[in-house]
């Protein structure tokens, strides 16, 4: 009689570890939980981008490689080069903390509406790596989600969505886009 | 007596959940499982792009931002970018499900053969959210998978692959493809 | 007892269990441990790049499609379309493993630096696939890492990091770069 209780109770746990185990290993292979209110990693970054206007070398960070198209009045094609720094606050001369390397072009023809693709480099003595970043920068929206592909260094093999929102825009010359770089996926 | 068979099955079961586990850790660290045939999400669209020619701006979804090279017969570097309606039969008019925005260039010398990248935009009241591709369009291939590299909003963190098939080609005019989304990271 | 016993253990091996499963959970969802010196695959590739001067279609393997833009004197913003060789050995005439079809940029007005983004394209009776790549070539460190952002095919949904080191430069015309391709997800 009590060996059929511990039996019995032995057998409640299997079956449990089972079920949990197996749980586990089907969303292991196709739907993990990932919360999208705790990412493992989260920190906000100021992008400026001055543009070249031809004789200002010294200040500008970007560079008009490809003319607008004539695909509707909003730049449609026009493609830009940068080098930007990120600052953790929104003035411009604070010191950067990351370099953003990529590009960005115009992809709409009834508004503005751009596409990035670009990486982040961070190379001080606390930090060093990269994280990779594409996607489209639906200028109309509020807030815009681009994808983190791809980590390296300190950023190892992340993943995650970087969250843009347009800050200041002083027309062609000048625009600061805060960047809410939130990692899901950390090694 | 019955203690100890108690005592055997208990410790069979944590053999056996030791086994599980560690299997399960390892597969996750390096190789995991995941099923090309079973995807967690899978849905078609055709992609449609009408060439810029100078003056049909209200119908063209594409233009050139950059010329051919000369490198070889077949547009080497010339580069496009698009915002492009997919819908979900063959038919242009019918009503676009989504935007892909982003560019392609022709990369060979020898053949026709593109590279691109780009984001597919959903913002329905059904879905909202984006898919980031990259990768080769092997055109000479009769599918080609590209990279389905990140996701945000109803798809967010997502990975998988982008199935290629050219549907029409009309010139430089017009062409659709056919593209197969499967999702093998649904979150 | 003897009972109480068995109930004991049982009673651990569950808690032991829980344990391990929520660490494994926690860990699936947030903080995967992957050991950078042991990827799942790892092979070396050299990239082979030639660039066309207007009369050189035989030799060439890439072009430029946009051209500097003054920002700097470090060819800002010069943007190459690329469909080069990739090697196991140093030696150019050696029989291709696969293509490398992308582009790079320079993006640097203070010294050269650049950005790349392509496939690896594997078409032989062994292989057959596609390994998808970005991220920023940092050219002053001696290397350099980039994110491997997708896999096709053999590859099918790798991740990883591919590691730049110029191995040869000989001026605008011809350089090679040795790719250490690390897998860190393989299916």
């Amino acid at each position: 009689m009590r060996n059929l209780v511990a039996h019995k109770s032995c057998f409640l746990v299997l079956l449990l570890l089972l079920l949990l185990l197996f749980t586990s290993q089907f969303s292991s292979a196709t739907k993990k939980t990932l919360n999208r209110d705790q990412p493992c990693k989260r920190f906000v970054l100021y992008f400026h981008d001055i543009l070249f206007g031809g004789n200002d070398v010294a200040n500008a960070t970007s560079a008009a490689v490809a003319n607008e198209t004539g695909l509707g009045n909003f730049k449609f094609g026009k493609l830009f080069v940068f080098d930007d720094p990120m600052t953790k606050d929104k003035n411009y001369p604070s010191p950067a903390v990351a370099r953003a390397q990529g590009f960005y072009f115009y992809d709409m023809k009834s508004d503005y509406n751009a596409w990035f693709a670009y990486t982040l480099v961070f190379n001080s003595t606390k930090l060093k790596g990269t994280l990779n970043i594409m996607g489209a920068d639906i200028m109309a929206a509020q807030t815009r989600d681009l994808s983190i592909v791809g980590g390296t260094g300190d950023f190892f093999m992340a993943r995650g969505i970087a969250t843009f929102m347009t800050d200041t825009f002083q027309g062609a010359k000048y625009f600061r886009v805060k960047m809410d770089i939130k990692l899901y996926e950390c090694y």
